[in-house]
């Protein structure tokens, strides 16, 4: 490659390394004089192209950091943990999209739309990437945020299986296949009933109840008082992104039988008056949302067709009817590509300049 | 049958209609003398037994509500509209699923865990059971309200297929067979592509979009300002059924891929202070709801466990991190029954000792 800086990315095989590496090949011009791709020691010398070059996967080791600029990190928390700190020792800026380092407050979490100036700032030479519940809707409330000034959230999800890895994604295909033609669903038990005669015990899935045919009201782990792990990262790290340490949030989380890409329902309310035409306004000068919002015509995103593009979607916009200064809306986003690969990409593009 | 009130059912061969057989067949005891069953001429002299007496449906016309005392309409609003007055002025106190009277002033909507009193105020002679949605809902938010006050409802549906009749659950069959198996969802178009393969049309379905592998923020016809129908419904039926005019409502109605079984997430504001273990206390106290509330056991609501049930669900139940005296919770109810048959029943059977 030419001269340029160098971007590692580790967990280069797994789920969100894949869709980083479908980033990179779709990107018309990169930054980088080179890319080094790192996993762990089980698929390293696995050969992957890279925008025409055949690049040899490299193992997980302090000196693939060496000459580093910028080195993502999709991997699980624990290996965040561990090696981000590590590429950092070595000069490197990590960005992680693990929930690792995200509430660190001597780690900036950044979404580039919306506090893109934060990545300058990083005592640790850690960024961190938010999680993808949030990241689905933070375009779209940033850009609001800053017109209208934000003051509180009540939001509900529709979250993919995909966000719960491979494993939630064969998982919802098996259950597919166990329920298919067997007008199952109209009373109780019989969803349970079809998995159990196909074989699927509830143990061997990644999530706490059937999902074919149902949504299932949990995402994470616990913490206080009933709260979701990730309900409480829509409520942190919608604070810390927007730079609102009291932003009111109440989230919902709740899965639900689509393969990749959360959608949420949001009712944001704002300091100031905001009409649907303003919203609009404010949607449509945004590069990274797209405005779907036509329902006369049968226009609004769904996850089925937003899927596989990088935008925030939004739609279903109203004007609270007894809430002042208040809007409803829908909002649609992949959450391997903008809530996962695509947001932590970005963070690195706008890093590149520091080391051309 | 034995002495007492005369009980007729339009609409008896309905997806509700049938819905209600099943209800007054698994009744311990029924207050009734007689049951008369009514459909459309097409379904006249069908043949239907109902607690061990086979009974022949008649064909609707005005003299088949003489003598009758409580008429249940299980039908369309647009022959409710036509009907109801009629049964009415021979005699019959109607009650009305459908859409046609909920909002007449003259016409009480009820649910009689939260305003059975209304029954007897009835000038038309015509008492409107609420829409599936608001029912799922009301019994939990009911004795809530009883006990703290309610002022506000932020309210996200996850609505079952169902709700848009038998059209709606073939659809959703024919979606699902449609890719099972065929690993789809995960790119962009993949779902529709599906579809039409399987020749699915969208143009055919009672759906704005597919249903399978997707979740779609729309329910009901166009109203003012982007509203949809169904959620004005909420909104609108909320305010009279607890009899608080100025409650205020903002509510999102999507459609998701199950069967049977209405869920909602619920952000519920109070006059007064409440606790999760004081909602737990009013919840256990209200015979009609279940509390399914134990996430560290993997204990919560989903809709294809508690499908075919009578009660209210609750689970989930939050005290919001930011918001005073409010709560977040998430509720499941069949909306075949509670939603729709068992709350027309349960109207019916407060009316019967004024006939006996």
């Amino acid at each position: 490659m030419s001269n340029g800086p160098v971007l590692a990315l580790v967990g280069a095989t797994g789920a969100v390394g894949t869709v980083m590496i479908d980033i990179l090949n779709g990107r018309e011009s990169v930054p980088w004089g080179e890319i080094r791709l790192i996993a762990s020691a089980r698929s390293a010398g696995k050969k992957i192209t890279v925008r025409g070059e055949e690049l040899t996967v490299l193992a997980l080791a302090p000196e693939v950091f060496d000459g580093v600029h910028v080195a993502m990190f999709d991997v699980p928390d624990e290996i965040s943990a561990q090696w981000a700190p590590i590429a950092a020792e070595r000069g490197a800026v990590a960005v992680d999209n693990s929930g690792a380092f995200r509430m660190d407050p001597e780690v900036p979490l950044v979404v580039p739309e919306v506090n893109a100036d934060k990545v300058r700032q990083r005592p640790r030479g850690i960024i961190a990437n938010p999680n993808c519940t949030t990241l689905s809707m933070m375009a779209a409330v940033g850009a609001l945020h800053r017109e209208f000034g934000l003051t509180e959230l009540v939001v509900a999800s529709y979250q993919a299986v995909s966000g719960a890895g491979v494993a939630g994604v064969e998982r919802l295909y098996a259950e597919l296949s166990a329920v298919a033609g067997k007008q199952v669903g109209v009373t109780a038990g019989d969803v349970r009933a079809a998995l159990t005669e196909a074989g699927l015990s509830q143990e061997d899935s990644p999530f706490p109840a059937p999902l074919v045919l149902n949504v299932v009201p949990w995402a994470g782990s616990l913490k206080q008082d009933g709260w979701s792990s990730e309900e409480l990262k829509v409520r942190n790290e919608s604070r810390k992104i927007l730079g609102i340490p009291g932003l009111k949030v109440s989230a919902t989380c709740v899965r639900v039988p689509v393969v990749t890409t959360h959608s949420l329902a949001v009712h944001a309310v704002f300091e100031r008056e905001v009409t649907v035409e303003q919203a609009h306004k404010v949607f449509a000068a945004q590069p990274s949302v797209v405005l779907v919002d036509d329902p006369a015509a049968g226009v609004f995103p769904t996850p089925a067709d937003v899927v596989g593009g990088d935008p925030t979607y939004v739609g279903r916009v109203r004007q609270a009817l007894d809430f002042p200064n208040t809007l409803d809306f829908f909002v649609c986003g992949d959450n391997l590509r903008k809530g996962a690969a695509l947001n932590t990409y970005e963070i690195a593009e706008a890093l590149a300049p520091e080391f051309s």
